[in-house]
């Protein structure tokens, strides 16, 4: 929860008048989101997001994840569209950072999932895949193997000061994972990081997915081996796999899945676990003092990296 | 800035559900604010704030905040109103902690307060005093000269650590106010802590008030010291004579200042200064680890303090 920059109401002005959107009614800081420094902005016209890109995020990638946006909204899917200024142009510079302007997205985003909002969110991601497909830039995904092993060896040396035997373990990993990765499932654009407050509900209804900020090009059912790990444990990191079901099978009815992507399961939901694992480690090891964020506990996707570790076939998420 | 307990989607419906506002559209925790936990709720019949209270506000405290509140709303004041449940009650439970919603105010608080807004400022301080006059409920200031020795006491051992020299100028200041404080000035209501983070303005125009959570009945002229201290230093420390005589002569339009008050003042603001003083002292010395709020430097305090030490009368803020 955070906001790294504070904006003054006469910079906000400022910033404004580069818009054809009214002028600011109220500006708050919003809590929620680690990466950036997110504000609600109500202007005359109606409610807006004014993000500021702070240093997490890579400049060069913004024109990447705004087109996306842009792209994914004028098919028809529930996400922010970026503003465009007066000058036509969506990112432009306030305190010194890149900073953007999008649409309001109304909803709520779910603290414990029910199974009930996990066959939106399949159906909900699937579209988003389709929606993808022509969209024609391409962005690598920094955070798949070659990126973990960087990861790795930034806080392998101390990976034991949070569970012995920790660093053993994902060594073993990483290579495993390395080795058996596939090259040869279909790709597309993946959001990469569709946790539970990146998607809205209204109710049961899905009303929208946030947070494009890790998008990348990437085969498509590591998505959904993202969404296996954030969406279908429970608290205790028991496995839902009613849960499971329900958001793959929905998945499915929107973009048909190959034997090959159902059977890599398993092994993109290790990746995926060991990809989250991997940044809340360093993070964990990193702390910094006066953080605004309190870092996640790293042990709950070691304890999910386990349990696909020990599955046996996709059959375990339900799929039939 | 700072959400310090998170509410779920289904927590927020069920409480939503002793309401009569409707249903929850989007809902947003707000960065801003140290001591509760604010957040935006807009529902499908329009914006509101949703506040807990935490451990830093006395649960007993609060019929006396939130019927000021409603008190100084009924006559015309520009703040948050409590909404009423279903029931008639404004203030209830959750998530274990007191909360209570209000209605929303719209207008931005001013990072870098002009003199344009210091008129403003003093015009509307003086409208609460005069709406409060009626109000009542009592609530002593906690914070006022006995407070002052109780939280000098649990910072005193250390003050020398942030300034060498420190214990023993706040010991002698300490000293002189207890001595000098005035006994007989006009009291009433005061907000007690109208920093420009509680004060909203549209443009220029001054929108409201908010954040009634120190208020309590003192001298009147009290809380014009506190503003003398929040509005009229520049970020460097110097003081803006501009903006207090603007500030204080736009207050003395609606309510006149006795010759005592306004001889006071200079007094009233260095007890002023050193309240703030030593609150952001005890927090600055008693960093909490993983805290989501950096502390305020004290030494800002300190050098307004002694500014206001060294003035002859109330001359020197513009007063004629």
């Amino acid at each position: 929860m955070a906001v790294y920059t504070a904006v003054s109401d006469q910079k906000l002005a400022a910033f404004l008048a580069d818009y054809d959107i009214g002028r600011a009614v109220s500006f708050k800081g919003i809590a929620e989101g680690v990466e950036n420094s997110n504000y609600f902005l109500l202007t005359d016209q109606g409610p807006h997001i004014l993000t500021l890109y702070e240093k997490r995020v890579a400049p060069e990638d913004l024109p990447y994840f705004l087109g996306l946006m842009e792209h994914l909204a004028r098919r028809g899917l529930a996400c922010p569209t970026p503003i465009h200024g007066r000058d036509g142009e969506v990112l432009r510079t306030l305190c010194g950072r890149p900073a953007a302007i999008t649409s309001f997205l109304s909803g709520v985003w779910p603290l414990r999932p029910t199974p009930a909002q996990c066959g939106p969110l399949g159906d909900a991601l699937a579209k988003m895949h389709v929606a993808g497909l022509d969209y024609p830039a391409r962005r690598e995904n920094a955070l798949s193997v070659d990126g973990w092993r960087a990861l790795f060896a930034q806080s392998e040396a101390r990976a034991d000061e949070v569970v012995p035997g920790l660093r053993a373990e994902l060594a073993a990993e990483l290579e495993e994972l390395a080795t058996r990765w596939p090259h040869d499932l279909p790709e597309g654009v993946i959001h990469a990081d569709l946790f539970p407050d990146n998607v809205f509900f209204d109710e049961d209804k899905l009303s929208g997915l946030i947070d494009f900020y890790f998008a990348c090009n990437d085969f498509l059912a590591y998505d959904l081996a993202v969404c296996l790990n954030a969406w279908c444990f429970e608290p205790d990191v028991s496995f839902n796999v009613t849960k499971a079901r329900l958001m793959i099978n929905a998945y499915r009815k929107v973009r048909s899945c190959s034997e090959a992507e159902l059977d890599a399961l398993p092994l993109l939901a290790r990746g995926a676990a060991l990809r989250f694992l991997l940044t809340r480690l360093y993070d964990w090891l990193n702390q910094v003092d006066g953080a605004m964020v309190k870092p996640k506990d790293p042990m709950e996707y070691l304890k999910k990296l386990r349990f696909h570790r020990g599955l046996e076939g996709p059959g375990a998420y339900g799929i039939t």
